[in-house]
């Protein structure tokens, strides 16, 4: 089973506000010509399942189009998730520890989950658990915010492995991380 | 008169840890190919001088070879600094304004400096003093310590000029900062 994050920061390395509100970005997708999505549509279709925090899917529903298809998402909760009619054939939720969902899931013959969010990252990588992460960062400097890299408990060493730099401005890399 | 910033960070966004320790950035440089200085040299080249603050000057001191040549360096401090009597002729120290100092500095001659420090970094930026800011990504997690941006009272913008992806790993890019 493969784990990967795909994920845009500010350049100061904030996933969102600290409020949640991702203005900055939205602001910043406008410097993105018709049709570029950074790979984002490849990058889903090779990816079986998206496991993602409560919080973020609350913030995702908030954005009207369903980004994510026909693809399952699990979202990550220790309470019950209210899942809008028109999404209860492909969301779920789970309050499983991060190596259990990821066991059951690849029991189910998924090979490659997508996982998103703050707090489910973080929850994943601690765990030793994120094989690579797909940074693309926005030029901009938010100040504060919640930040996709929180304390570790010891360093996470990273192998870089690709680097596009666009027209626009953005820059995504791609890293695989290193096992202990 | 310009001036630059030119840092490696963590993958997190830290100059150091939070004892201003740079442990992971040597053992990183173990993985730089002999006589790659990532633009280091080039950078200096085109420096009138260097202005630092009391922490990173005690830093640069400890590491036994000076890296600055015959440029010119202030050293940020409101109190007296004790300069090591090999580097009296090029190294000085003053309690003046960002904004004062780049005055003074532009009336010597200068027209390009180089902003190096946390503390010094954050103030100069704050005053809107920065033009450019170049940054050598270490593919490293160390969670917490010195951030090169703290928090600001508005968002930064920066315009992308140049990425640079090195196949040991660290990925540089430079962005000119728009101004207010």
């Amino acid at each position: 089973m493969k784990a990967s994050v795909f994920v845009a920061t500010s350049l100061d390395g904030y996933i969102a506000r600290s409020d949640g509100s991702i203005d900055w970005l939205n602001e910043s997708n406008s410097l993105v010509p018709e049709g570029e999505d950074c790979g984002f549509n490849d990058f889903m279709e090779t990816v079986d399942a998206l496991i993602m925090g409560r919080k973020t899917f609350e913030q995702v529903l908030t954005f009207g189009d369903w980004a994510y298809g026909e693809t399952p998402v699990i979202v990550m909760s220790h309470n019950a998730v209210v899942i809008p009619k028109h999404l209860t054939a492909t969301v779920s939720y789970s309050s499983e520890l991060p190596s259990d969902l990821l066991n059951r899931l690849e029991s189910l013959g998924m090979n490659h989950v997508y996982v998103d969010g703050g707090t489910t990252i973080q929850s994943f990588l601690e765990e030793g658990l994120i094989d690579d992460v797909c940074i693309t960062r926005i030029p901009i400097v938010i100040g504060e915010g919640i930040a996709l890299f929180k304390k570790t408990d010891t360093d996470i060493h990273l192998i870089h492995l690709t680097t596009t730099a666009y027209d626009f401005g953005f820059v995504q890399t791609t890293y695989k991380i290193e096992k202990k």
